[in-house]
């Protein structure tokens, strides 16, 4: 296992590696239609490995109503995408692998492989995530230096402004960039040498997108579960009402992260987003050692990972027609809790949870985090 | 009764009136040497009446082992500061009386008789303290002003810069000056005028010492207790490291008043005190909805006078001399609790609260509050 060498320690947990036609497995059935990060784990937790879900696959889809075939990804084309990648210097791994952020792997929707090129001992590191207003730099700069200083990671998303002004002073500590697109399509496209840098100098830039996904406005958002998801906790340095970064600190609070707020004066619209922050429990950073303080207790925490509502429970038998009936019945598009389901439809939870998986898989079903699922 | 009209309305107390033989006695206990506001009350809790306590003060003092008598306030000089008074609109008022403002009459140490002028009604409104820096004065006219609009008193010091800026936005709402020195003794002097318009527009000011008394250093954090004492909570506006507002905040808070403060940059250094006390819990203020929301709850709760911890015991026999040579001993320039006392020395607390109060009226006791106690 890699080991942070000097510096605070976060808590790591035992590590394996998959074997190679695993990963291919597993690479194939994320990259198979209406498969997310839920679906993912769902399924592996019914079926025990990545091979035996994909040839249920087409069946429980079938199952679940769906009109034409979903498409599967073939094993050629995942081991194509795990050589090009591999060309890059890009791993794809899987939670639990050395070089996987642990603190990511606690996620419910974490990706189920990871491209990492880099420092994989960096990504071993406890991470602080800086994320702002554009025009934060200059306390961008101070901040993620110190940081680096204290010995942790910065992490944040390589765009214009604040990410970039903290992955450069923290260079000397080790920074890890979060891609909203595939490793071969950075954007901005301007901030390849930056990513360079950070690469030569003990950092990381990860992505769950495939190579040659040019980034969309939706997969911002996406990305920045991974940002707060991998780190201790989030520093917004600046953030005017109703910005992104506002966007951020609500979920890195639902993941259970530390978030942390910049104060400004009441006068200085680039700050309410911050002063709000702080208003609904944020805590107030005026310097690193406010970040480093808090932040201390959690390092030595083991790290808990989701129980999964699924995770350890096999498929009882095969749900009857009339159980579809009845639970596609009880659903539409606003969403309602899983437990609700049971107990509305009468049925086991694992009927109930079967017939969700065949919807999900037919392209029906959406899961909204929380438990809580709605017809498409 | 006297009652707000219109606006919020604080829990008020049920009053009663002094008899003005009662309050002439109660102005010579409180006049008299080493009766502070503790002591007051502790002999008022002993005896039942002023008259009473001022009987027994010289023998208490003598047990206490007073070496000279100390001096106690004649009836004729009590009777003419009342009449000095009167003759300036001012009126000394007891806790409980109507135009004791009801909040500072919960303090251990609250004023005995409070010289009160002005328009009664307003001291029997909430009450919102501003204090902060000199420079202040923008935030602090654009906070008063909208507090005296949601029907608040504003109340503060009469000092340059945030305190003048509070009283003059909130001269249409009512405010409240509270004063360092005797009603005759306006400091500085140069707001005499604004005192004036504060008497004019429903406002009053509040003093607990004499007339003729020019404040010294001293009075400030004296006065500044009564300041936090009598509002709901107190609002910093700018307070640097180390600043008297800051001293403010943390009697607020012992008084069990919310604290709120206003933000500012961590390049700010005007912002540096009030950022910190956001840190320690204060609650963050960028718009006086906040400050509204906050007292709204505590509004409809009943008062809660301290329970006092001789308010109504008797004094059980007088104590023997080995015991006040033992209690005594065990008292030293380190605080130590009233408790503490009981339990090392064997007495009974009827009788430790006897000697304290013998050597407290001997001018040989501090009382710090928190029933800790200290020989000088």
């Amino acid at each position: 296992m890699l080991r942070p060498q000097g510096g605070p320690v976060d808590a790591i947990s035992s590590t394996q590696a998959l074997t190679e036609a695993e990963r291919i497995d597993r690479l194939r059935l994320i990259r198979s239609d209406h498969v997310g990060p839920r679906t993912f784990c769902s399924l592996l937790g019914h079926f025990g490995t990545a091979r035996a879900a994909l040839e249920r696959l087409p069946d429980l889809a079938r199952r679940g109503g769906a009109t034409r075939s979903g498409r599967i990804c073939g094993a050629e084309e995942a081991k194509a995408e795990l050589d090009a990648s591999r060309k890059l210097g890009v791993n794809w791994l899987a939670p639990g692998e050395d070089g996987y952020p642990s603190r990511l792997a606690t996620l419910d929707d974490a990706p189920p492989l990871l491209a990492v090129r880099g420092d994989a001992a960096t990504m071993m590191r406890p991470m602080i995530a800086i994320v702002g207003s554009r025009n934060a730099s200059g306390a961008g700069l101070k901040y993620a230096g110190q940081l680096g200083e204290a010995g942790f990671v910065v992490i944040s998303g390589l765009a214009r402004g604040i990410d970039q002004a903290a992955h450069r002073a923290s260079l000397a500590g080790g920074t890890v960039a979060v891609l909203a697109g595939g490793h071969d399509c950075i954007y901005p496209s301007e901030h390849e040498d930056l990513l360079a840098a950070i690469l030569e100098r003990q950092g990381a830039a990860i992505s769950e997108m495939p190579l040659g996904h040019e980034p969309r406005a939706r997969d911002f958002p996406r990305r920045n579960r991974l940002i707060s998801g991998a780190s201790l906790g989030v520093v917004v340095v600046e953030a005017a009402h109703r910005s992104g970064s506002l966007i951020t600190a609500r979920m890195a609070a639902e993941q259970g992260r530390e978030v942390f707020a910049v104060p400004g004066s009441p006068l200085d619209p680039r700050a309410a987003g911050t002063n709000d922050l702080i208003k609904q429990g944020a805590t107030l950073v005026t310097d690193v050692a406010d970040i480093v303080n808090a932040v201390q207790p959690i390092l030595g925490r083991p790290i808990m990972y989701p129980a999964g509502e699924t995770d350890s429970e096999p498929l009882d038998g095969a749900p009857e027609a009339h159980d579809r009936a009845q639970i596609t019945g009880l659903l539409g598009p606003v969403p309602v809790s899983i437990d609700d389901l049971v107990r509305m439809s009468g049925a086991s939870p694992a009927i109930v949870r079967t017939v969700l998986l065949e919807l999900e898989l037919a392209g029906r079903l959406e899961r909204q985090g929380g438990g809580l699922v709605s017809l498409l």
